[in-house]
């Protein structure tokens, strides 16, 4: 039995029932005659307190229990309905005590992200990182059962690669000590599994990808990582207009349960932000999704040009981060999806609209986080695809079982990709995208 | 609706019900008054008979239909209680039909499993490879629900890392295109997530790691690849025992849902092992886990000499796998946990045993495959751990944040680490690795 679980049955808990509780250690104060000691056992951030009285609290061995400690303790369960905590645990035994040594990183003073960074190994032992990969877990859980429930098939794409996706940003390279072409020609670490999975798709149909995605980002800003965990789904028999509801269905689903999956950590990052996290993505579950054409966004972010650093807004521009952040927080006052960019800053397997300049993507922008998605119907004429590619001297050859698939019985496929730390940093409302994953990798750093 | 759902609704499905049915063609046969076609979705490998009559099958484009074309059709469901498929679709209307070209590869003639290993991207389009698949994407999810139910918090362990693990197998590197060192230091693509899983198990007490893995193994065999997939749990405040007890639940588990979860897929399956593969798999299920001392398994495998190639058994050796599969298959009859290895032939970071020889490590070995699990408990104690890192010659400088952990309050702790493709082999009676992951990549070779 661990917290969670008791706070989940907490209508049923009964008086005395004995308990063993195993964490670490979050506060011990108290005298010789009665000792308050609180516990957290990672099951969630709400603490459990223990009551040591009599001889216990007069050892020595317990008023050093000390912060960060591993402790295991049998206890009775002693419900106080009417305290600020629905439950303690009266203890009767400690059966294992491991102080940490005094350098301890983690006291109880206040740390700075900052320095929290410095030590990914232990800052999962604060209120703060504790509570955010609790729910990146939730929402990593939810977005498999999402997709198993509807039908769709888990695809491991590769993550070593022989071409490098889409050709957009930096690609890092493999190879073994000797540096001598282990794979017989050059390797990448895959940017995308998009192009595996539409294979798989044409077949069975329904298929995701969720696994590292990799660039050699020399950008150090808050929302980049040199490794971090996409998620892509890939819908034959789907047009444009199929995939977005797919998205917008998936994320309210999989954004709600998390709610309730972890009612202790959203009230507790909602308090760090005014209490307008839950509020907002309330907003997101209940409100209808806005679509709006790429080239109605143009016109309409062309009002507002006082309020971007980049003022040059026209038709064929890429929306900066700013363009999508005010979009979403200004003008729709939440999510949007952009559709029917121009072909140019676009990717080449985009389905061409027959105006001839646009093609059929999409981009999902979240307040607080700009783009959270990037979607599309993709091209499955294949003389069209053969086109395109020539005319970004994009090399056919290593593309060619990609460009293949068109004449071997395909229908037309859409899918999108998720950031998957982006959806955290949205759900949680962390501004760093370092915060979110575990050991964050970016140029000139590994930790660990 | 698809064709799997069908299945598992069967006794509740309504004759004369529209449905529109997207996927594959099997086969096309009949004439220009009565066509039976035969189509796959993907959901499960069982097909959907279409029957088309009247002015529809007498039209050239349905006779022309082809093996391999993605088709979209409208029609009313037929039941056929008595027949060997317990319904089939009368189709009205053909909404989407895209033949493959002549040059498609996978036609109904028998193909050579290495001809399919040549085109990776379309053999699921086999009835093989589909299974294999379809039970691969079954064994995940139950994985993952079998940890999340019991109460484990998936953790992305990270993959480019500035160590390489046990120091045991060749690691990959990863660099940029500069090769100027893109993280300021050599950084290798991880062999284990188990070090940092530990840090986390320190704080959440039960986590678990499921992702991509890498070794520049250059063997080639058909139980080795260059990336797969781990699966690697971590527990505090648990010993060799008890870790024990979680892999087998675990197993069996995930296992027997998965038999459920594809009854037709195993039937076919079954039907290419003589029948036996779901037998053994049940025997496992049922079999309460045989655990036996390493000690007690070298003068065991004394008696059968004559039976392997490597005849030289003695305590201290590195049992190979013909001696492992002979353990399971001949002596045990079944899945076995051997315990208690000597101390030089694993990691550095396995509890040290009283006796001074030996580790609390063990293998779990199953029939068919050998070693499907290897885990262990952690040593615990900071100075005996520092002490075997210098016996051993192990850089420390790169592992200090590792060896801290002891120091700043560390609950004892067992993990193991699962080669997921090997389940994967073990459950749907697979010979080849390379048949199991969607690409394989091995040396010397990375296909799309």
């Amino acid at each position: 039995m661990n917290i969670k679980q008791l706070y989940k049955q907490i209508s049923q808990l009964q008086e005395n029932v004995e308990l063993t509780i195993e964490g670490w250690i979050i506060s011990n104060r108290g005298n010789d005659k009665i000792r308050f000691i609180t516990i957290n056992d990672g099951s969630t951030i709400a603490n459990m307190q223990l009551v040591i009285k009599g001889d216990l609290a007069s050892k020595k061995e317990i008023s050093e229990i000390a912060v960060g400690s591993a402790v295991s303790v049998i206890g009775k369960l002693h419900l106080t309905p009417e305290a600020m905590q629905p439950f303690e645990l009266s203890v009767s035994k400690f059966l294992y005590i491991n102080n940490p040594q005094e350098d301890f990183p983690i006291q109880k003073k206040e740390t700075s992200l900052d320095f929290l960074r410095e030590i990914p190994q232990l800052r999962h032992r604060t209120s703060l990182f504790r509570a955010i990969m609790l729910i990146r877990n939730s929402l990593m859980f939810e977005i498999h059962k999402y997709f198993q429930s509807k039908g769709f098939l888990n695809l491991s794409s590769p993550i070593i690669t022989s071409n490098d996706g889409e050709g957009a940003g930096e690609t890092l390279l493999v190879d073994d000590e000797s540096k001598d072409y282990f794979f017989k020609q050059k390797a990448f670490l895959g940017v995308t599994g998009q192009l595996h999975a539409e294979s798989y798709a044409e077949g069975f149909k329904k298929v995701y990808t969720f696994g590292p995605t990799f660039r050699a980002e020399n950008s150090h800003t808050s929302r980049h990582l040199a490794e971090f965990w996409m998620m892509e789904p890939e819908v034959a028999f789907c047009d444009l207009k199929g995939i977005i509801e797919i998205t917008d269905d998936m994320l309210k689903n999989v954004i709600a349960n998390t709610l309730k999956n972890c009612p202790e950590e959203m009230k507790y990052l909602d308090s760090l932000q005014n209490n307008k996290l839950i509020e907002s993505l309330n907003n997101f579950i209940n409100k209808k999704l806005t679509i709006i054409e790429y080239k109605d966004v143009v016109e309409n972010l062309k009002n507002y040009v006082d309020k971007f650093e980049e003022k040059d807004i026209f038709f064929g521009m890429d929306l900066a981060s700013e363009h999508e952040k005010f979009l979403a927080e200004n003008i729709v006052k939440g999510p949007v999806a952009v559709i029917n960019y121009p072909k140019d800053i676009k990717a080449f397997y985009m389905y061409q609209n027959d105006d001839g300049k646009t093609v059929a993507a999409f981009d999902l922008l979240v307040p607080g986080i700009g783009e959270l998605v990037g979607g599309s119907q993709r091209e499955n004429r294949y003389q069209k695809l053969v086109d395109r590619i020539n005319e970004l001297k994009i090399t056919q050859e290593t593309l060619q079982w990609y460009l293949d698939l068109r004449r071997f019985g395909y229908a037309p496929s859409s899918g999108f990709g998720l950031g998957f730390e982006r959806l955290v940093m949205y759900v949680t409302g962390t501004s760093n995208i370092r915060d979110v994953i575990p050991f964050p990798r970016v140029a000139g750093s590994i930790k660990m």
